[in-house]
């Protein structure tokens, strides 16, 4: 297929599920969501999620809501653009914690969520309505309705996941991670009107943290093997660049975990689940290696700088599933 | 007592404390406070205290706090100086309750307050701590740290506060009031710290609304006992002026009542507990029933429009309770 062949297709026949953490998975959904708009449906990790100041706080569930409604900080890759910081100020002078930052209109997503959890709304169901209010064409969806924490194992002992990610900036050495409450989770009741369109789903595994944004998910009970029932393809996009990250802490987690930071770690960590491999065009030489794991492998520039990038990477994971399904 | 001597009079020797709600309160408070300096206490109403988007707000008590740090909003008499107003506009944007006004800075106020309380601090810890950060000199204790709400008993039915005074502007008729714990309640400990100077006291009561905003603190059992067992004499200031209010529903509530909304209504509601009642210039000709009811009427220019009004009235309550302790 010419690269002319793929720019002209509109992927019609497609429905993709997106499992996602945080800026890597935003980015591709939206690239996505350009394509495919309401045929797109975004699992989001919830694990992060915490309470702070009395708030309910959901980092990846935000961003990817932020990222699709146009509204991201395009600086951070987190928070709302045009952001003011009044509120923080503030809770700086009167003695409060300032090691996670709160904009004044992101904050208001966290107040009125909070509001509406208190009150007995799922947040499924706020997450729909914030999204409708926002113009959000994909459906977002958290992976549960119930609870679940990621707890880091690290030389430190064990922290809460944003006491390791922010609080402590990724510096503890991991050992490994566990999911508070994953055993006991229902995975988020809607995937189940996917399960009726299974004859045109592809599942995409985004470039997020697999062990800390996909993994969450991935530990739903059922979920894998929901997963496998679709028969859908499944494309994972890897989060390694030249053998490093562009954001976040994956590949320094992969080398404390003695992986080696990798695409070939990427693809051992996704083998039995991924059809697939998307890897960047500096880690061609990994190709052979992913191969030979019965993984199909696309070499790709997936480094998603500006919203063109976005939507060629998601073009290039579309494609791939047209000719997974073909072969199939 | 010639105006000069009032003038020169630095009132060493008191120690007072001041009963106050909102605005009205705050702004003879902060009068209080640049005469008084460490040597006021205000006893502040929290039973219009609620919960908000997940937030505990105190409303008198942050106006007293912010009075009293020179942040007050001089507009509204209510939040912060300088306010940005993000928040609120995304959170209209999402739906949520915008009846209710946060500004930015402000919030920080609540956010801050509400991790504390969730972590087992005290409100008047809280409340210490807070003020302390703001720079406030004068002590600024909530009336408890057990939770009292008012209850407006209304045509519309029991209402909470907020709900009648914000979301429904004060437009129920009232038939009365509760406060909801007021009963298991208790005052607060500090206040005994005052009766090792009960020689030197001299308690205010603020010209704040005296159903809604005195009465709360007054309900708290045992309060009025402590009050009359220090011996200090008790100062009104008549929240009504010209038979009317110059903010909020005292008046209304009055009438609605049935006691007519007059200086002589405030003197008999404070009948028993005033020594003294400082009624303002537009309400001279009930002076002389006032004085009927055994109480000593002074009467002075009681509109607070500037920072020198404040410390006026202030200066003409403590030459009051001066007076008042040499009769004694």
């Amino acid at each position: 297929m010419t690269h002319e062949d793929r720019e002209q297709r509109d992927f019609n026949s497609l429905r993709v599920l997106a499992l996602a953490g945080g800026v890597g998975g935003a980015k591709l959904a939206s690239g996505l969501a350009e394509l495919l708009g309401e045929r797109l449906t975004v699992l989001v990790n919830t694990a992060d999620d915490f309470s702070h100041l009395g708030l309910h706080v959901s980092p990846d569930l935000d961003t990817v809501m932020y990222t699709l409604a146009g509204i991201a900080n395009p600086e951070t890759g987190w928070g709302v653009a045009n952001e003011t910081w009044s509120f923080m100020g503030q809770v700086e002078r009167l003695g409060g914690p300032a090691w996670f930052c709160l904009g004044d209109r992101d904050l208001a997503t966290h107040a009125v969520r909070t509001e509406r959890l208190n009150r007995g709304d799922s947040l499924t169901a706020i997450t729909t309505e914030f999204c409708r209010a926002l113009g959000v064409r994909p459906r977002v969806l958290p992976m549960s309705d119930n609870p679940v924490r990621t707890i880091v194992h690290s030389d430190t002992g064990a922290l809460s996941f944003q006491d390791y990610f922010v609080r402590l900036k990724c510096e503890p050495k991991v050992s490994g991670f566990s999911f508070e409450g994953a055993s006991g989770a229902k995975y988020n009741s809607k995937l189940d009107d996917l399960s009726e369109e299974r004859n045109r789903l592809v599942i995409v595994i985004c470039p997020s943290n697999p062990y800390v944004s996909v993994d969450p998910i991935l530990a739903l009970p059922g979920l894998r093997e929901w997963i496998g029932a679709t028969g859908a393809p499944v494309i994972a996009i890897s989060p390694i660049v030249g053998g490093g990250t562009i954001k976040g802490p994956a590949a320094k987690m992969m080398r404390e975990l003695g992986h080696g930071s990798s695409a070939l770690s990427v693809a051992q960590h996704y083998r039995g689940l991924a059809d697939a491999l998307v890897i960047d065009e500096r880690d061609r030489d990994a190709a052979q290696d992913i191969a030979l794991l019965g993984m199909r492998v696309r070499v790709a520039h997936t480094v998603m700088r500006t919203q063109a990038d976005r939507v060629a990477l998601a073009r290039e994971c579309l494609a791939l599933a047209e000719e997974l399904r073909c072969k199939a």
